[in-house]
């Protein structure tokens, strides 16, 4: 298929460069300030060159990219809150053009999810998400495969930044301070670290699970219960070790809603995975419990989720 | 959708009993020497009850289920090897009717792949068979979604009664012959369980994997490598925990092909599940490891995975 990529981060890089592996053709790239199209097929390392040189991807203007032919929209600049632009408006134009639209923003359907629908049902083209919740993990098709009135409660670890420092906390007895910087050095948390330590990422992901599972939900991150674990203190992390147990930031998706906070776990829990894993637990009416896992982030892992959705539209 | 289901074992009868449940009506039902038919829907209760009093489900001939009005066939009489009788043929006059076929049958699939992908070649009907691999654990699903171009490795455990009986034999210090007899108690094991505790039925799962993965591979159990866990003496496991270590019947599917057997793997790693749980590890190319895991077998489950796979067909 043809494919438009808006963003040039980690994952909208990952999607250019494995695009020709997966028998795919990026024909437009665009980051926040310029584009490049070529109906004939990008060259990823001479745009990916350009983007390190010179901060830009091509000399075109952004709205370029999404005038371009393609059949499939990725959608993969930075998540944003409230209205999601720019991310959702890209989204709508590739949508009235009877386009698809593949999201690897997590925006339009966490907070924008009614409309999203809306669109979708007035359109030719089709909208897909799987890269928004645990990378490479299939938590949406899952979903899909199995039918959302067979899923009772979603359960799990989305977020790899707080699950690393709460595994870094409890091995190592250090305290959360320490153990943040010594993520942002290794570059597993950011700068500004509060929308992972706060809840916010994995509130986000559990939101868009809910609207997959419950039709007609169309929750937001203000229908969740949120808390983060930037105020946990070592000492409960000690506590819960005396005791065979641990501290997970878990989210679900039950009957009352979302919710995200520090629970105590048992430490042999499936969902105590550690360091970056992420997992996602589904309880169902006939099977019991299954459970998905593995890296829940990354460019190529989240370009992996990608090209799966744009599989399915085939 | 409107299903016959060939076969009233554990399997059939969950997919009878649920059929309502997922929206679907069934039309058919046969055991292995009687069948009853009702274009209008079988009523469940009625059959199943029968079924206990009578050991039969009706009174018709099971080829009268075959030519009822349907557009699923459920394929679940017991795996059968070489020729995969009466299930392939079962498969081959669905097909025939331009019907679609659902297998919860490993024999088909693990022993005449290309078989029956040539009759599936020549039908309107499409051949689906989740249910044949790990119960409700999507793993055929999971290969699909990811392109099996992408997949390198698929390792794990399939069989909850060897998982069991080693889980029992370390936590327990016990030898193979007493967990063993325990679980025949238990109804984890059957009165003869060589199928399982040789290894066969992990490795028709592991074929079954293989042949969805290397397309034209047409692979069959005569190419798998099969060591069971029959002889492996409680010491070994004594052994294996003093080095922090635990032996599980890990099968593999790699470039070198299909192996089974008891294996060394560390205690803390995610393959080393206890009980009768399943898991699945994929190796990928761009996305690492990622993980399934969950009640591998069981009616309900199975059942659970069938319409998962008539999900797909409508």
């Amino acid at each position: 298929m043809n494919v438009a990529v808006m963003g040039a981060g980690a994952v909208g890089s990952s999607v250019l460069e494995l695009a020709a592996e997966y028998g795919h053709t990026v024909t437009a790239m665009a980051d926040s300030s310029s584009a490049v199209v070529d109906p004939g097929g990008l060259d990823a390392t001479t745009v990916l060159d350009r983007k390190n040189a010179e901060g830009v991807v091509g000399s075109a203007d952004p709205e370029d990219a999404l005038e371009a032919e393609y059949d499939v929209l990725v959608e993969a600049t930075p998540t944003t809150l409230g209205d999601a632009e720019p991310g959702f408006g890209h989204l709508r134009t590739a949508l009235e053009r009877d386009r698809h639209v593949v999201l690897a923003n997590k925006g339009p359907v966490a907070e924008r999810y009614g409309d999203v629908r809306e669109l979708e049902a007035e359109s030719e083209g089709e909208v897909r998400f799987e890269a928004t919740v645990g990378g490479a993990i299939p938590v949406l098709s899952t979903i899909e495969s199995f039918g959302p009135d067979q899923i009772t409660t979603v359960r799990g670890v989305l977020n790899g930044t707080a699950n690393f420092i709460l595994t870094r906390m409890q091995n190592e007895g250090l305290s959360y301070e320490h153990v943040l910087a010594e993520a942002q050095d290794l570059g597993v948390a950011e700068a500004d670290p509060s929308f992972d330590v706060e809840g916010t990422d994995a509130a986000l992901k559990f939101v868009i699970v809910a609207n997959v599972l419950r039709d007609g939900a169309e929750l937001t991150l203000d229908d969740a219960t949120v808390e983060g674990i930037h105020e946990l203190p070592a000492s409960a992390l000690d506590l819960a070790e005396e005791d065979g147990q641990t501290i997970r930031l878990i989210g679900e998706v039950t009957e009352d809603g979302v919710r995200v906070g520090p629970r105590l776990i048992p430490e042999n829990s499936a969902l105590a995975v550690s360091g970056t894993q992420n997992i996602v637990q589904f309880e169902t009416t006939y099977a019991g419990s299954l459970y998905n896992s593995g890296r829940g982030a990354g460019g190529p892992e989240t370009a992996t989720a990608v090209f799966a959705d744009i599989g399915h539209l085939e």
